[in-house]
């Protein structure tokens, strides 16, 4: 791999062109990594639900032509000026939200919103001199949350990757790049329900059945999935969920319908659909007096969350929370070994692989609410 | 004592005969407690601005004849059938939420909403048979908050009295049943700030500037005191308040002129006030990634609070709490003997003192925003 060190690569890459159009697969120019930064090759990536929504662009700022994709698994290829932690050949997992290791939130125990690498979707460059590196015939191609992982190579901050066990399978760790870390998280560190206790997981997809798996480890006596889609709930009881809610069967709020369910509430509830009124509701089926809610899913920009407030009067939580408050760098190796461990299981996220050429498949599958996550297989 | 056991006592109460008109000193009949019920000689009251808001009853609902008050210290005179925690003779503070000591809520470790007694402005009656203790003329005259301290003899509920030390000052641990309690607690049992954190506290009346005084407790190195009367400012140093944000001085969102002082938004905040935009700075000014919010104030029946979903998902948290999240029968016997010895001090919370005759002066002193607590002294 050393021929390419300090070198332009030439790779191919699954360039959005425009908002909902089908991704093409482009040959782009990789600029060599700058200070602080790492060129990644990508060996897996697989598609979340936040690519779609910055594909689609609705309720976002369009930033075209992008290259999009942050859940991943790839190998170093070169370093830049001032990286020491990490060197060519070691196995990372691109992280969306990074860890300066220096800004407050980093050096907080409880933050992971670092000042310096946070999430930005709004930002196609670099953090470094604004400039992307990406391009075609010299017109650059932009960034995507600081990883852009559906491309054969792409350079990363040092701060957003995670160096892992070389011993790890990346066709499989890739989906603890976003989304399964993302709900797991959610759960064990920011709901932190107990033992015996009632969760209630709003969207059963990736980000919401790891959520459910979080409760389940935690030893949840009821794990109450809702979804608006029905054919989500016979795969769900492979990941704890005990019972079943789609709101579209009642004609009152499925607020009522689980507070019915449960004598006033569940105890904790975490939210993994990105749509407002999921938000709400997931806070307000939360019992009061202890109830504690997470929101997970990326909302809208305009959207507005509404509520009484004495619900939170009557003694309700409501948090939030990015990549499942986890810090990439200091944490995510260790949910890694968890995985080598056999304390997580992550195969049976992974319901369907294509191969890169093929990734608008992928698209089609969660736009159809199929299967959980899809493995994109980059064709080095 | 003992000759008014089982007998109506007929005594003077202060009567809210409409919403807004001033209180009118009658002569009510009081029956005697039944089940479960105990009738309390009222030696001190205090005026909390929940009273006003159900005086007013603006954006509440109206109940009328009724008899406010409940921030209170007392002694029993007699107990109805079943209660065996208090005996004729023992001091003890009504407080407006209850502990029945066999529901979820009061088994629970987190929560002090109790099912059977927790607080319901819009009943007027005792629980056990639906009817009021209260008449005049054979014609009821309706409680409030299960306590109207407002007379000099009351009926409330077992589970609504804290047995205290016999020894403690009732004109000065009267505070203790609703107001200081209340902003204390939010602050050390639900803010939680540590040492050297900022704490922002909206409204500095008695309740908020009890939280003021729960920071400085806690170890708060800046503690900032923002407040519509500007008034109130002087008084607030002696609670330890250390800087002062009038919102009218600015032609910003409050939040913002916070989050610029505090490079990002306080650690803590506590919002005393019931006003819901108040609600919403307070929320909106603490810092992402850690802040943690309670609300305290009682907001009119039709607010609502509305906020940016990302506001939670960038790891802020809401929360809110009814009397600082104090149990009353387990817990405020402790407060009480915090006071004893010297760990709280309540004296300065009490800036002006009427004979029970003038309570309606006690009203004018909170409407124009004077004072702290104004201690009402019965006259038996
Ligand atoms: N906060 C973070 O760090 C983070 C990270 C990754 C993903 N996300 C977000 O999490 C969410 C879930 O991601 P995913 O990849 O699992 O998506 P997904 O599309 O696979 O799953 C979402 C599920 O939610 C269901 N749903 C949609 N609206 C609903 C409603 N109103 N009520 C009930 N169910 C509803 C859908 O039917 C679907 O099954 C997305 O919003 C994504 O952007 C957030
Ligand atoms: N949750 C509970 O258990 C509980 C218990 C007691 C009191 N309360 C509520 O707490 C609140 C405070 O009670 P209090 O007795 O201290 O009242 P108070 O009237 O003595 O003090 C309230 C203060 O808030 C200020 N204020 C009003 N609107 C404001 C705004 N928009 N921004 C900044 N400051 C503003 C006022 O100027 C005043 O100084 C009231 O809403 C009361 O009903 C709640
Ligand atoms: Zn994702
Ligand atoms: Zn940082
Ligand atoms: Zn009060
Ligand atoms: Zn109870």
């Amino acid at each position: 791999m050393s021929s390419t060190v300090g070198q332009v690569i030439k790779c191919k890459a699954a360039v959005a062109w425009e908002a909902g159009k089908p991704l093409v697969i482009e040959e782009v120019e990789v600029a060599p990594p700058q200070a602080m930064e790492v060129r990644v090759k990508i060996l897996f990536t697989s598609l979340c639900h936040t690519d779609v929504y910055f594909w689609e662009a609705k309720g976002q700022t369009p930033v075209f032509p992008r290259i999009l994709g942050h859940e991943a698994a790839g190998i170093v290829e070169s370093v830049g000026e001032g990286v020491t932690d990490l060197q060519p050949g070691d196995h990372v997992l691109p992280v969306f939200t990074g860890e300066c290791k220096e800004c407050d939130h980093c050096k907080s125990e409880e933050s992971n919103m670092c000042s310096l690498l946070r999430i930005d979707p709004d930002r196609g460059v670099m953090i470094g001199d604004g400039k992307a590196r990406f391009s075609i015939n010299g017109k650059p191609i932009y960034h995507f949350l600081g990883t852009s992982t559906f491309s054969e190579y792409t350079v990363v901050h040092v701060g957003c990757l995670a160096k892992i066990n070389p011993l790890a399978p990346l066709e499989t760790v890739c989906v603890l790049s976003c989304g399964i870390s993302t709900g797991f998280g959610a759960t064990v560190n920011v709901a932190k329900p107990k033992k015996g206790s009632s969760v209630a997981v709003f969207g059963l997809g990736a980000v919401g059945l790891a959520a459910a798996e979080g409760a389940r480890v935690s030893g949840a006596s009821r794990i109450i999935g809702v979804d608006l889609n029905s054919d989500r709930f016979e795969q769900a009881k492979k990941f704890g969920v005990t019972e079943f809610v789609n709101p579209k069967d009642y004609d009152r709020p499925v607020q009522e319908v689980i507070a019915e369910m449960t004598g006033g509430g569940v105890d904790r509830s975490v939210e993994c659909t990105g749509n407002i009124n999921a938000m709400i509701s997931a806070f307000e089926c939360v019992h009061d007096g202890w109830g504690v809610a997470v929101l997970v899913g990326v909302p809208h920009k305009d959207d507005v969350f509404k509520t009484s407030p004495v619900n939170f009067l009557c003694e309700r939580t409501l948090k939030g929370t990015f990549y499942g408050n986890y810090k990439p760098r200091s944490d995510i190796p260790g949910v890694v070994e968890k995985y080598m461990n056999k304390e997580m299981e992550l195969e049976k996220f992974i319901t369907h692989e294509v191969p890169f050429s093929e990734i608008n498949k992928a698209f089609d599958l969660m736009l159809r609410g199929e299967g959980l996550r899809c493995l994109i297989r980059m064709e080095h």
